[in-house]
């Protein structure tokens, strides 16, 4: 037997994959899907059976992408018009050789969810794992909050009984496999833990101590973000995804086909660190790091404009056109080839922001005047900040633009200067003047032992 | 958190990598210990703890190449006197950030073996998984016969106290992670699972399902092979093996050198399968197709005499290296470049095997005399074989040989045609004329529904 | 400046790689462009330039392909009408930074041959390298055959002049860039040498000190073979071949579906070595070994029935699709999962061949009546053979069935025991019942100093 | 035949390694000896002999550990007393299969420089290619300054024999197969281009046009730089450099290990660009950009205190080992990991530097006082540089750091922004407080058109 988890980091995605006796299966796919196809080459497997837990939100699914190039069916749940694949009911059961996965309808994240239940035919009908998609998490449970505010209790009652009388009832010795590790939108809090079991969080998941009723009420509350990008993402994956084929090719750019581009109006999108942006970047790009491109992109760029890259020099192969075309941004175009430095030694316009440490902050705080903006996410926000700070979230900035006024130096910070950095980026491409970032933000403020608040 | 099983096939020896927070553990290195290198530089990871569950006898160890390569320190049980490394006791504990290790002494496969509790301390204390060496695999049990026959019972005793007072208290939930997979010779019979809990072999381990007598009499009595070489790696594991710092460089040989050397004592194994090795080979050259290289290089090669490697063409990169160092076997020299085509090129002389299929053999069985040789193990013996067979497992056929008159027409069988062969170039290296081996052997045999024998 | 030979084993073709200031050219692309796109995004070159030095007979060319994936113009010689790309001229340059290349028309081996002139115009105006597709080779010239035996004068005529006019003019200093190594089938007797001068070839290429007469007599009346596969390739390479995206997904499979899949008349190619498959086979599977299957593929597959491969196991990831698909066989279907013994382990019937060795055939080569074949390439038998045998060169085998009797011993050599071997379970194919091969064959039939005679 | 050039970037370095028949020659390997092995096993290749050019001064040489890896014996000139291996003399022959390669004796970069001559014997004694060493680079020729000023002009006429009556004479069809491509401190200017010929370099290199007066008066008068490591690496280099083994661990350091390790006094290195560097650094660590290490570690990092890497994330694996290894920097300690932001996120104190783009200090220049430096080469300084600055090249800043007044603002300037902020880094490091660099310097001044003068 075969069994692999495939991470994909930044959406911190799980896909599994599965084989035995010259047969595989694929649970969730991710769209670029030479991995898969390695695994059944390198093993001898032929791919038979490539499983949707649900229509996903967060990334493209590559289901239709792996039938393409190595055959096999498509599966997914019956309670939702998918224009691909088949539908499976409860109980449906599928074969590996001695293995086999059987269907179990867990409807809550979303109508059409399922887990498959894993076990050895040659050994027992105890089940050995679940593959539970977005239902669990290790530490965690699936957010129920997709259909409106007013379906959020009947959701999480679906979910309740998913877990309750489907998932748990398995056993505590089965092995948990989720959909997403820590990091991923689609649960609060997910703990960063590979592998559970489901005795491991029947004893120490914290929802799963509740009450029913104190389950649906502490999940109908819970404070989720719904990044622009998800309507993009639902729809591709309701219709299944156009083909990539392989990754596309990124063009290197000089710097003046670069600067035609942007002047045509191609979005820039600088992927250094917050010291390297702020000391000097292009005017008008947007600054998100390499590593929280998975997470705010989708907040941030739109899927008409073709997108170019900056980075400290030739962007590392491979890992942004993966990050994208995860999102669905085919509109990836090109990078600026040899990185910022290929700028200015052209003499081309420098822009800078202003970094302030926390020493700085602090010192600047009750004497100085300036807007003061938090971008953290609300929970983070809720357990203390820094006096006299407004709250907007990053991702939302977009759309609560004209709350931030624009006769006044602003200075933002996170919770490390990432997220603020991007978000000072973000002001300036929208003709703000005097913006700056505090490095290392509240994790830094927190270690120099300076105060914080927290609202009554 | 990082975790990683690190297989090594052939021996189906499983080691494992732990980190988090920028430290790291490693339980169980093998020798070729450039795996755990690289999953510590590309994880930015500092190796600080190397765990053995106990004295291996089937491969040597590599915790001393670990440590001189990237540091640590070197742990294992108190019960046995080591040369190197530090002594760790009941309820030690290792921190790696929020992760925490303790030790659970549990003898019975050996007196110093030991378990690895791993929880996450920032969660609570309930065990996520438990890092059991040699004492309790997916559906087996260790093996507890490195003593002596006389001191079975004890050591199955021992072994059940281990199980029942110390592993399986952890509860159900707890993932369970052994030394060893399908196929390993510390265990009779080892289930193909990579994970397993406690709850799933409680629930399907047929030894944990006996009452405590019955439990040591089926230990007791197990029937399993003790190859020569183990006595090697005894020694090597006390001691502490010889740094190898790289791979040993396999040297390509002409077939003039190779004959040379051949003619000198050199040790000639031909990794080749048996239809190749059977179709024409080096007179004198043994036979052991390449996944058997692990499993039966220790009955059959010395550690004296340099040993030479044939193969169809030459053979791939670094897989015979490791077969053979893991083994012990740094007395491995070099190859006939070119594969065997390259012997024969020279009109040099070209022995054969002769090869019977099942049908063949069926037609001669009860018209021709000759001595039919079953080298299968003991236990599936048992379950039936070829009437008019003898039986001597190949591994002991060195030590038996005179058993075998040399006057006569020898025809070896065994599970599917590998071993049988390999036994074949044996008899022939060994100065017997007129040997063959059956090609599919039983399992051909029992598919094309010829009659079976039991003993009464 | 990068510059790269690219080489395609087994074709012995030759591509090129160049790229300076950002962009980058390439020189007869190979169908599985993934080599030409890696090296372009490693060292951050858009491919602009795409040539054709002609339109190629003896491989699928990746012109189409690669544009398809990284953008670039095709361009080729104008005295052929291809269906894509665009037509160059004498003359016409082309630009990478500092780099310029040149075009020099070059017929002989083909009417729209070119060739193309590298030099760096920061530094002179003297060539470095001239890219000389099938125009000339270490030690050879290229083959002009292709255009009928009465326009072989002509063809070598315009060569020559390709060579004195265009070539060598450009000096001594000057290194070549062919298109194919030794072992290819587009030139007679090419050296094993990566980088030759036009000075080295001046000094030493025989043909090179020819007169005109000479070298027109010589080429016209070189033995050269024409595979029937050559006419797919013109084909293909005429219209541009239809798109890859991906190294087709090779299907593992059960002996049972393997048999009737052959049962449905699919091509069953075993790539074993000679000992291999004579020690057991699959009836009525056709012997190519591994590296021959560029070379001899192309003399005896179709392009209609799919394509099963037989290995000792399973087959090596991507040689065998690399190698099928760059002769156009997109037929390719699967493989025998397991490689032959997992046949030989359902208990299917298995056929074998008889192998000779040198001193066997010695023996029985005047008292034993059978009929002696050698099937070496013309040239080869013209100097020397085994007394008593017959000559049909292995390509032609199939077409000159007929001369071989049916009720007869017949015994197959070549060099080595690779090509009768595979002649060999040709003719078993077809119905022969009696064949054997030569284990060495003449190589080692004269080590063995055994007498060759010469016809007069 | 296997020909590879192994180009170490950086130093600029190019080792060659050969093989036929079965044997390897290997031509001045690097210390990280990896590739050769990698090649010698993956073509089946036993590597016999190890050829020293000449003994070097710019990097550690790695015939002792390759001999120790992978057997075979060193060759080097007999004119200078090595303490390992065996000298060779004019005209000795050594041969791989069909190949010989002989021994020419070519003093002048060094008194005991050699070049090696390949033909193939089986074609003619015309030379293919030659292994040069410093003697001829592409464009340019080898340094004659390493004995002195007095001895220059004895050693350029040794360079100009060993040209003339060694090189140029073995026909203007040989390959020239140089030690150093691009950037290597060894000869003055040598241009970017992987292969050339005799013949090329006949055409085209300058100072193959001149008389031997003439040669001799412009090598005399070279500006070359000296770095203080050069003594090391001769000292080394006689002796034989200790053996790695491996590259060595690079431990990951939390800050505060680091911080503890950089108050214990180690030497921090940053290897960020210009940008990330300035905008935010560790005081007290000297900044010297990733690519520009293999040539400037020589002259600021010392061999006694270990050394410690800082970088935007955790370094990227390998690259900064093999770089200062190959410097012979064996006491390369650790790194900050999660790099640079790791270190603000502790609220640690944070350093930056004031960047200037060209503009600005345009601007600025004739209006405020400060003190302007150039750091680039003599030779670049004489082509025109900013008026009103002062000259000290990088390299020799530590060694006279007493002509620069502390007491004034110091605006640094170099070729493009990353030496003058190597330098500024290093002025913060020994006390100066008001120090900037210039963004693109030059190549951005001259883009700007900005007024460039010269010396008279």
């Amino acid at each position: 037997m075969i069994f692999k988890m495939i991470k994909s980091e930044g959406i911190a995605h799980h896909s599994y994959f599965l084989g035995a006796e010259g047969k595989a299966a694929v649970i969730d796919p991710r769209r670029d899907v030479d991995v898969y196809l390695d695994l059944a080459q390198d093993n001898d497997l032929q791919i038979c059976y490539i499983f949707e837990t649900h229509r996903n939100e967060d990334y493209v699914i590559g289901s239709v992408e792996l039938q393409k190039a190595a055959g096999g069916e498509i599966y997914h749940g019956s309670q939702f018009d998918f224009d691909y694949g088949n539908p499976v009911y409860e109980n449906d059961k599928f074969r590996l050789g001695g293995l086999e996965l059987e269907v179990l309808e867990t409807p809550g994240h979303t109508k059409e969810s399922l887990s498959l239940v894993l076990w050895d035919v040659s050994v027992s009908s105890v089940a050995q794992m679940v593959f539970t998609g977005d239902v669990i998490f290790a530490g965690e449970t699936g957010r129920i909050d997709f259909y409106g505010t007013r379906n959020r209790p009947q959701m999480a009652e679906f979910l309740y009984n998913s877990l309750f009388k489907k998932i748990l009832p398995l056993g505590e010795q089965v092995i948990l496999c989720p959909a997403h590790g820590a990091g991923s939108v689609c649960g609060a809090d997910i703990r960063e833990q590979d592998y559970t079991t489901a005795g491991y969080e029947i004893k120490t998941n914290h929802q799963l101590q509740l009450s029913k009723e104190e389950f649906i009420k502490e999940k109908s509350e819970e404070d989720m973000y719904y990044p622009p990008y998800f309507k993009k993402m639902e729809e591709l994956n309701q219709k299944g995804a156009p083909l990539l084929n392989r990754l596309p090719f990124l063009r290197p750019l000089s710097p003046l086909s670069f600067k035609n581009l942007k002047n045509e109006g191609f979005q820039v999108l600088d992927v250094r660190k917050p010291t390297s942006f702020a000391g000097g970047h292009i005017k008008g790009s947007l600054n998100i790091w390499r590593d929280g491109v998975s997470a705010f992109a989708g907040w941030f760029l739109n899927y008409q404009d073709p997108i170019l890259i900056v980075d400290d020099s030739n962007p590392i192969r491979d890992k942004m056109q993966r990050a994208l075309i995860r999102l669905g941004y085919d509109n990836l175009y090109g990078y600026l080839r040899g990185g910022f430095p290929s700028w200015y030694l052209q003499a081309e316009d420098v822009e800078t922001i202003k970094l302030h440490t926390v020493q700085q902050l602090h010192k600047r705080l009750f004497n100085d005047d300036f807007y003061l903006l938090d971008v953290r996410k609300i929970v983070d926000r809720k357990k203390g900040f820094i006096e006299g700070s407004k709250h907007i979230y990053a991702g939302l900035i977009p759309q609560r633009l004209d709350e931030i006024h624009r006769n006044q130096e602003i200075v933002v910070y996170c919770d490390s200067g990432y997220k603020s950095t991007m978000v000072a980026s973000y002001l300036l491409q929208n003709g703000y003047q005097n913006v700056g970032s505090v490095l290392g933000s509240m994790r830094a403020w927190i270690k120099a032992s300076y105060p914080v608040v927290q609202s009554k």
